[in-house]
């Protein structure tokens, strides 16, 4: 951040009274821009003994491999996203069984928000930032082609409890 | 947002290609700005039978009770953030016990993660954004004194499970 978004003029790095971190501080009209971690939703969607993953045919790691996943949008719920990414990427409708896991991937400034999901039907379809996609055995994970770390985590744990109805408490952590 | 905060040039709401929705997009360099929801993150802090409440002493809803919470910083996990919250709201030390509840607050664009803890010490003190702080028991909750509804639905929640071990999931909503 250079300028400010309210005046356009230029910003500093300052420490505002009473706060205790350097914020992007306006130096015309004094507002205070704050930088906030941002909220990545996403589901393990399944059909039957299957899980739904997709190719990435974007950047960053393109033709690598994710559940259905991006950024929280504003005036959606988190359930509302993980739908609505499912949908963009994969054509897939689901619904929602429960909250799997909560990642903080701190060194990009997120938080991740999982959720298991059932897929309504299989007609699945690659949206414009996938390659390709398939519903794939629980054996047939591509594990050394998945493109994010917590990519590897939400599908061990979702490997973990497949065969259990739950409830199950969302992991936190790897 | 009325400028680009990359190169101080006007900004104006357009739908970049492949986008379901429109943006601040810069007229000068191109560059797309996203507005995205903020996390909350909080805790509900108890001492023996008894849980921290503390009196905004800032806008909004100054002078009504809350538990300690505040947005979530960037290079800090959610946990991180609902110990700085206590420690800055109520110079309490704590140790969190597990996720209470996660609120979509889509209205103001939160998602809110409430943790139940445990205070290591009963000493807590007013920090500058705290009027007055106390231990309530539970049947002394100022209930129609609560700031904001997800205090009285995180506090609600607390007092269903209070007696029972757990593990808990997570509420999802109020």
């Amino acid at each position: 951040m250079r300028f400010c978004s309210e005046c356009g003029a230029p910003v500093a790095l300052r420490r505002p009274e009473g706060d205790t971190l350097d914020r992007h501080v306006c130096t015309a009209c004094g507002e205070i821009h704050y930088r906030n971690p941002k909220v990545v939703v996403g589901a393990v969607c399944r059909w039957r003994d299957r899980v739904l993953l997709c190719r990435r045919a974007i950047e960053p790691r393109s033709g690598l491999w994710v559940v259905p996943a991006g950024y929280l949008e504003t005036g959606e719920t988190t359930e509302d996203g993980a739908r609505r990414e499912a949908f963009e990427e994969a054509g897939a409708r689901i619904e929602i069984a429960g909250l799997l896991a909560i990642y903080n991937v701190v060194r990009i400034g997120q938080v991740q928000l999982f959720y298991g999901a059932r897929l309504l039907d299989p007609d699945v379809v690659a949206g414009p930032e996938t390659l390709e996609l398939d519903l794939f055995e629980w054996g047939a994970i591509p594990w050394d082609q998945l493109a994010f770390p917590s990519v590897h985590w939400v599908l061990r744990r979702a490997l973990e409890i497949k065969d259990d109805d739950g409830p199950h408490l969302p992991a936190l952590g790897p």
